[in-house]
């Protein structure tokens, strides 16, 4: 149970406070937060990393990452007034006794029953030590106030890193102290997906197998792994996109109607989602690598890391037997755009005289996540002065230019808000991370253990490997994008 | 039986060739569909009418309502080659011996065997008469080629003389040569309903008592009844425009699947669902006039004659058992509007946290008949940045700026063309006429033969009287509209 919401301080304690995620991501946000009134009046940050700042140089490197990472909000007169709650501890993250020293500063500065945000923006390797330290000294736990841990991803590199990784966790934390990061999550059009499907009438109804006839979901990035190549190479597209983020997508578009915003409602349906999928035949993925990916820094010579993979999954629940999930991520891919297609069934009858080779294209939903937010509906209408010819036509509904196009915050704003007020809807649980690496691992291994496993290659900026497309092809499906030709 | 086509030239024949339709519609139609290639090759166009006209003078008034009222598609030489085919015939329609006189014209014309298309485009009260003679001297029949009839609406004032001038036709014609016009049938976007409907898979699912919660019918004119009083005043809205277009656009939108687009198919459904409607309380009725309506020139002192009405009607079969449909029509609106909504329910079970207060918008389509021809769809979206706050947004689909601009003809340029391929899809049928009288007659006697009939008044550019308000708010509905608003 999540003790009751109470009145006192908080203390966000971010560790690893000297890397890019801080001053690009969580510091902007909670700048942000609190420039709309939205972060609660009592609250300290500190900075917890090796690095020899002071207060005042910590401030000055944050500032230049709101300036630089938060456009156009930056303002002298509100960052006089936000960053003084901001202070810095020098310590190293592997030494208890800095932990030591960490409890005795805050307890001195906090002066009073405060809660605590432990922010885990640390390399993963330092997760368990950090975990293991917070709990032999006593910081985890507190009798009136409360204590959250937020982790970031990559959660684990397979089922037993992750299993471990769980373990050493709950060991300290109890799951309701604990806020796993995936960032698509808290992306705006991944929460409308629920919106989308459960505060209508007119979807669900068709959200079916009765009336899907396969589903499609694309993560297709432009650029290529930059400067990332030493992560990248050993993570694989598999780890870095399918596990996390494509799977938590899949959970969001197929999952049953849970029965309230809960957080655990709703993480027991996407938990329900994940561990009715059937596990993965090898012979439906496909994966490649983007020709020019091995002289990239960090990645070894003869790399076969798949910077690409596609795949096909089925679910065995009621609602969707039988009908394919297709599935695919890319790095250096053609156009940016992540996106969810509903493929429907063909009309059962056409009573219209159509010429013999009219290409009739069914139904298409497509949920377009990013970057051109909305949702695109391809429907059939009369081509107007004609006798009854008919062309797939587009309804089209786009966030931007019906809402404030300010109105787009970054996926991190939004998270951090829920983890303050310990809301964790937005965070992956321990059960549905498991199962999701349940689902990878037979994938990645296919391709680590057998160098003969077949990886296959495309240029860059392409869609991919032509195999893609006879994945599909083999029950008569072509991939669908309903969000990039607008 | 159709018979087949056949090689054979085409005359048409328009009596009441001088009035308004002649030269603002059906020559600019007859025109439009030269220039565009679609007429047959050898065909000939008679005017019949009283005025002293010769062929030139004819074709020179004629040339003027092209410029008038087919905007920029005047072409002079395009003209040189099209009005050649024009002839004019001076006759009176109630001398037989003008019809001898006109049928020997017409064969030492034709010179050879041909079609003809006889069009009425004069007042109602000659129909009879034309037909009769037609039949008397075999203009109505040939062994080879074949006689159509186009007539014009309004086809009865009531039922027993829709019913006597349906004999009257049939003693002469054969349904099949019949082809009785409501122009809203050939307007692109009443077309359209059955291929939105048909040619699509998603939405029939849910176009069922089971999701929808009410239909609403609204067409709105902004136009007063101008130099229309005499005709008006007799007539009222419910024959002007309840009995034929309200009635046609509430069975396209609410009949069965036909099982092809063939004219008798498709007329057997709209039959089918016009005599499926209960017959209408008059409890279910208001009557209204716009304030200014009596000084009209034609129009009685002391008229009741609405200008608007509002009705609720049910449909008595599986599909809509139980759903409201609500129709209005009237003259001096708001703004002029012609669209068909469908109100769907609320979902089922809300599982987010809404405030107490919220304004909850179910699920609307709007087909939005003229003038922005188009599909509009209300759904609940997240409102962005909040933490699950919902707003209604419109998903939208434009015919202007989807297809070529100039591709809206007149609905007569289609219902000329279908007249003549000799296809009925897009002309009411006897039964269909006679089944919307038999619906409408009770609802005009109710005001017609009972002086102490409440008819209230609204005042001109405003949406009717408040009593069409009160009419829905009994089941707590309210009119909405998807197309206005944009």
């Amino acid at each position: 149970m999540i003790p009751p919401a109470n009145p006192y301080p908080i203390t966000i304690v971010i560790f690893g406070a000297s890397g890019d995620l801080t001053h690009r991501k969580l510091i902007p946000a909670l700048y942000n937060s609190f420039r709309k009134n939205r972060l609660p009046e009592h609250i300290r940050i500190v900075g917890f990393a090796r690095r020899p700042y002071t207060d005042e140089s910590f401030r000055t490197r944050l500032k230049e990452g709101i300036t630089e990472f938060s456009d156009g909000t930056y303002d002298a007169n509100l960052w006089e007034h936000f960053s003084p709650k901001i202070t810095y501890f020098q310590g190293n993250l592997v030494n208890l006794e800095d932990f030591v020293r960490l409890k005795e500063t805050l307890e001195k500065m906090e002066g009073e029953t405060s809660n605590r945000l432990y922010y885990l923006a640390t390399a993963p390797s330092f997760y368990e030590g950090i975990v293991s330290h917070l709990g032999s000294i006593g910081m985890a736990k507190h009798e009136d106030a409360w204590r959250s841990i937020v982790i970031e991803k990559p959660f684990g590199t397979d089922l037993a890193s992750a299993e471990a990784l769980n373990q050493a966790v709950h060991a300290v934390f109890a799951e309701s102290q604990v806020f796993r990061i995936d960032h698509y999550l808290g992306k705006e059009t991944a929460q409308n997906i629920l919106f989308f499907r459960f505060a209508n009438t007119i979807f669900e109804p068709v959200w079916n197998r009765r009336y899907v006839n396969n589903v499609q979901i694309t993560v297709a990035e432009q650029v290529d792994v930059e400067h990332r190549g030493e992560y990248f190479d050993k993570a694989g597209v598999l780890r870095d996109m399918f596990q996390n983020h494509l799977l938590q997508l899949l959970s969001l578009v197929a999952m049953e109607p849970p029965t309230s915003f809960d957080a655990d409602a709703i993480r027991n349906e996407r938990a329900k989602l994940l561990s009715s999928i059937r596990p993965i035949e090898i012979e439906d993925t496909v994966y490649a690598q983007y020709e020019g990916y091995c002289p990239t820094e960090g990645v070894a010579e003869y790399s076969l890391t798949p910077t690409y993979a596609a795949l096909k999954l089925y679910i065995d629940n009621w609602r969707w037997q039988g009908v394919p999930f297709y599935l695919r991520s890319g790095k250096a891919m053609a156009e940016k755009s992540t996106e969810i297609t509903l493929v429907f069934q063909k009309p059962p009858h056409l009573m219209f005289d159509l010429p013999m080779d009219y290409d009739f294209t069914p139904n298409i939903i497509s949920m377009c996540i990013q970057p051109n937010e909305g949702i695109h509906l391809k429907f059939q209408a009369k081509v107007p002065d004609s006798e009854q010819d008919m062309r797939s036509v587009d309804m089209e509904f786009h966030y931007r230019g019906t809402f404030d196009e300010n109105a787009f915050p970054d996926a991190y704003e939004r998270l951090l808000l829920e983890a303050l007020e310990r809301d964790a809807s937005l965070f992956t649980r321990s059960d549905g991370i498991e199962i999701a690496w349940k689902l990878m691992d037979p994938l990645i291994e296919a391709y680590e253990k057998n160098p003969e496993f077949p990886v296959y290659f495309y240029p860059p900026g392409s869609w991919g490997p032509i195999e893609a497309d006879m994945l599909l092809d083999r029950q008569g499906h072509i991939w669908r994008s309903g969000c990039m030709e607008c």
